[in-house]
């Protein structure tokens, strides 16, 4: 069927249904360079405002897939996979990933880079000396294979025009529409085979999502999309107020990453982790309680199959696997600047987002995709939300290649904490299953 | 100033108020192709979708002026035009132009082509063989002095933002937008000179605007706008339900132009280019009261002078003053075919829309704009709402220079009447004027 560009944008303008047919002509000559950017951008804008009903949010997931190569796995084999939306100090990649594999799930896990204040598995990835993310398609799936798991980047191969409209998007001020969000993220994850899927939905002054009802209607199209497919999806909804765990920073995050596995955890990295973890064991039926996750979970961790995984596939994908005892091969940071407490009191608000921005100064994250990182550098903040702390004490520290700068960064990181007399409860970290 | 692009249509985006120097930024670099058309676009939607206050649009209204060059007629001078929204049989200005300046007032007037049911002034003035409408805006300036009025195209000199803007508005879905579309008429108007302008707002079956709520919108904004500038502005809202006048088609409506200026009008015709021109008449002081401005108009059109304007005119414009007095000067259509009632009864309804989309078929009209033209063809169409009919008589005639084709737009104009056995009242033509 052929359209015509104009009524389909007009269409949709006026809040009618596009039919999957319509969906796919836009997005497929789109790739093809037949529709115009401009035609892309007023149709994005469009379903901005307009939003999109389920039947066309997986039409035009359907479309993305269509764009490029999928993966299929055997029809018995148990593949399942997380994706986080992105938050400070969010390694949990890191830990789930060889969890799963320790346990017998089959894992592909294409991540992201950082952008802006949140952080990307990859970035955290390559900070492992020689460690390699880009892969074809094709190899990518024998790794998972005969290994269980890989973690690498989007192969140009993986629908492509989701990497276009993204970029479009990016540009056009039309990134923050759950069905766009929604045909984004799950095309990636239903094209890379995973038939169980994990969304860590993260809410709160450190997540792209601020408040839980926006959240919640993101969910239900995240939920309703990949079921439409025949996944198995459960949204896990987490705090996102304080950062995740003690490091944030690349090299720092990893090493913390490894340390979870040998068994030293942070509650709050290990009360979500074990979560994801969880009901990935039991979308995929190899677990039928919480319970039942817990002891699988506890069980890897303690006897160091888990981080033998990690250590198989940082060898395997090119790193250096003596990483796991010698912190000291990651790059460090030279100096460090102490973060201090300016008031006497309780932690009631930590703007997350303000130290993933201050981190950006010391290249421990970008602004741009072309920004250069410098994975040595970030931050130690071991203080939460509803801890105890005095003027002059130490909230954490930061790690830098230049002092000044760090001191500057320590400062601007001192400023993201409330800090009130009365007492402030520590928060819960899981809001929410659905 | 200079602005992140993205921000501004983020801004726009979540409804807040752009400021002019925004606003200037966005349009002058988007003029300057330093903004691209994908960001355009998405601003356009938004624009769109969030409206613009009275301040956003006189900015953007000054903006479009500031991209190209405008005409500055002496402080003294009347200098006086009109702005149709357009219609079906609109021929209006052909007649208005020269009553206006045989009447003193100096009329600046730069017209537009006929583009899908509608016609253009431009399209029926070169019906007129020889008649050149394509002037440099510093000759057209002084064709307005020396000769009181003349009648162009727009000069790729005058606003080029908005022939930029509104080819893009076009493929993008975005024209029905009553901020751009005053900046769209507004702009053109002010920088042309006019001082006093008056607006036919065409409403009904045939126009743009289908109802009276959308068109009251888009009146204060079109008000608003040139009062910004200091100009001085009426709407007149007219029903445009039944074709104008009896003729439709190029040198058809030319020709019955011409027979009004002799004195042989419509009701129709009549009743609204007077009221366009009192209107003028009045912001502009030449009269002070609708039975002044009757007076001064029925004088110039039964003492010869209105129709001397007109002749002059054409021979100063390139075109075979002639025509005047010998038609078959005009493109002439071979064949004629009736249009035949297929009822008895009231005529209720007439689908002007399709009449004008029909014609389209034998060329007397085009739906893109490289579309060539038949200026010979078009109907002639007597009959009004609430005229009586019987089935088999003359609802009136198609004439163009294919018998097969031209009897099924017969056909087609016929389906266009709706014909019932009660009674229905004539219509207003005149219905607010603001």
């Amino acid at each position: 069927m052929t359209y015509n560009p104009v009524e389909l944008i007009l269409k949709k303008r006026e809040g009618h249904e596009l039919s999957a047919s319509e969906i796919d002509f836009f997005i497929q000559n789109f790739v093809k360079g037949e529709i115009p950017d401009y035609q892309m951008s007023a149709m994005l804008m469009c379903i901005f405002f307009k939003g999109a009903s389920s039947e066309e949010i997986s039409a035009l997931t359907g479309s993305y897939i269509k764009s490029g190569k999928s993966i299929q796995f055997p029809a018995d084999l148990p593949v399942a996979d997380k994706h986080s939306t992105g938050g400070v100090g969010d390694k949990l990649s890191l830990m789930l990933a060889p969890i799963s594999a320790a346990l017998g799930l089959y894992v592909p896990m294409i991540s992201g880079r950082g952008l802006g204040h949140t952080g990307g598995t990859l970035d955290k990835l390559e900070a492992i000396p020689g460690f390699r993310t880009e892969y074809e398609i094709d190899e990518f799936k024998e790794l998972v294979l005969k290994h269980g798991y890989a973690l690498v980047g989007q192969s140009e191969e993986l629908v492509p025009a989701d990497k276009m409209i993204y970029a479009l998007r990016d540009v056009t001020a039309s990134v923050e529409s759950p069905a766009l969000i929604t045909a984004s993220v799950m095309s990636k994850k239903i094209a890379e085979g995973a038939k169980y899927l994990v969304i860590d939905l993260k809410i709160g002054s450190g997540a792209f999502m601020p408040d839980i009802h926006k959240a919640r209607e993101l969910a239900q199209h995240l939920k309703a999309t990949g079921e439409s497919f025949g996944q198995k999806v459960k949204i896990v909804f987490t705090n996102m107020n304080s950062p995740l765990g003690h490091a944030v920073g690349n090299a720092l995050e990893t090493i913390e990453a490894i340390e979870f596995l040998k068994g030293n955890t942070q509650p709050d990295n290990y009360e979500i982790t074990l979560m994801l973890v969880s009901q990935m064991l039991i979308l995929s039926g190899f677990a039928s309680s919480l319970e039942e996750a817990k002891e699988m979970f506890d069980r890897v961790i303690a006897d160091g199959s888990a981080l033998k995984e990690f250590e198989k596939i940082i060898r395997i994908q090119g790193g250096n696997p003596e990483v796991i005892c010698d912190y000291s091969l990651f790059p460090t940071a030279k100096y460090e600047s102490p973060i201090i407490a300016e008031k006497s009191g309780y932690i009631h608000e930590i703007d997350s987002r303000k130290i993933g921005y201050s981190l950006v100064r010391i290249k421990a994250g970008r602004m741009k995709t072309s920004d250069s990182l410098d994975y040595s550098s970030g931050a130690i903040l071991p203080k939460k939300i509803g801890d105890e702390i005095k003027a002059g004490e130490s909230l954490g520290k930061v790690l830098s290649n230049d002092q000044a700068l760090g001191d500057e960064v320590a400062r601007m990181i001192a400023a993201s904490y409330l800090i009130l007399p009365e007492k402030k409860e520590k928060e819960s970290l899981i809001l929410e299953i659905l």
